[in-house]
């Protein structure tokens, strides 16, 4: 069985917003999100998830009394942190519905370069959840692609993007331009988590352009 | 442990060409892809894989000695699926880099769309190939992207499209566009696998539109 992902085995940031956490629990949360990325859940075994916090097994239960629970607060904690990210880029001025999706999409992208490995859990772990948790992480992606359709419907609205788009699937697809990248994304590769967001925010653009109007 | 994709459970459509492969070999690996897709490669044992065919463990390593091997075989017959799929449609006749370029954009989304359960473990399981198997793949899959690259700068260099295109960067956001439906796409959604490649080709064609000129 492969160890856990070797490109992140140094970095301490797999894991935003760990300060919340008291330290062991910190500790294995860091090491369950490794573990994860690299086997899956089914592939992980709580021995797994305390061994690569160098606790015992007994001090994973004191935390997260299933490998479940750890899970879920590893995919509610992502889901959260990337809703976040977006309310706040909405937020920081941008004035035209161009200016307002582009910096969505830039956002997004950078996030899912950043933070790669925990959101690759989230998008490939997620159907290993208990019903009511899946549930609730539902209803933050929910939320979350909501505020691409909205914006895609804002530039559609006022005249600035295509009055012909579908907004549900283009919406659609800049969330998928976005995410796939934490399938083929490596942090040595030769692009910058800001280069990716740069360049996916340029296509959004081109996806809802006017026809023979830029 | 869930069991495989339970929309898939009665489709006999996990595994394209499998006539190429004797009754027992066939259930096999039908079995292997609906594990890994529902389970990982590190979450499926080989008893699951024997057990999903109807077969003792035993009978496994009779056509499959470990079971790094059956998904070397399912992982090389999807990409090169895929790849041979590519090659007749830009073979099929269209005749501008549009049309071409739709043409393979609108295959390859279907393609994932329709083996939607072995595209999925083509693209999550890769990592859990021996480095020999997983080179490869790796070459078939180069090979694949390359089809799209040279179809993007055909229209770049005729002038069809936008000179200024980023041919390497626009050619990997429309392979993006095709595969991540094998995140999200489950066969009673919605839509057809024929709309979703009519969709995703009308996307290509804006990315790489003229600034201007439709």
């Amino acid at each position: 069985m492969p160890t856990p992902d070797d490109t992140t085995a140094g970095a301490p940031d797999v894991l935003p917003g760990a300060d919340a956490y008291g330290p062991v629990q910190r500790r294995l949360l860091v090491s369950a999100v490794r573990c994860f990325a690299a086997n899956g859940f089914h592939g992980t075994t709580t021995r797994d998830i305390a061994g690569g916090a160098g606790l015992s097994p007994a001090a994973l239960y004191v935390h997260f009394p299933s490998k479940e629970l750890a899970l879920y607060e590893i995919v509610r904690l992502g889901h959260r942190h990337a809703y976040d990210i977006l309310v706040a880029a909405r937020a920081d001025g941008p004035s035209g519905p161009g200016e307002r999706l582009a910096a969505l999409v830039d956002a997004y992208t950078r996030f899912h370069a950043q933070w790669h490995v925990l959101a690759r859990v989230c998008q490939y772990d997620l159907g290993a959840l208990r019903p009511e948790h899946y549930e609730e992480v539902l209803r933050t992606r929910h939320e979350t692609n909501e505020i691409f359709r909205v914006a895609v419907a804002a530039g559609v609205d006022d005249g600035t993007f295509d009055p012909g788009l579908d907004v549900r699937r283009v919406a659609r697809a800049l969330i998928s331009l976005a995410i796939d990248l934490v399938r083929w994304y490596r942090p040595d590769g030769p692009e910058t988590p800001e280069q990716l967001g740069a360049f996916t925010a340029q296509l959004a653009l081109r996806l809802v352009a006017r026809p023979g109007g830029r």
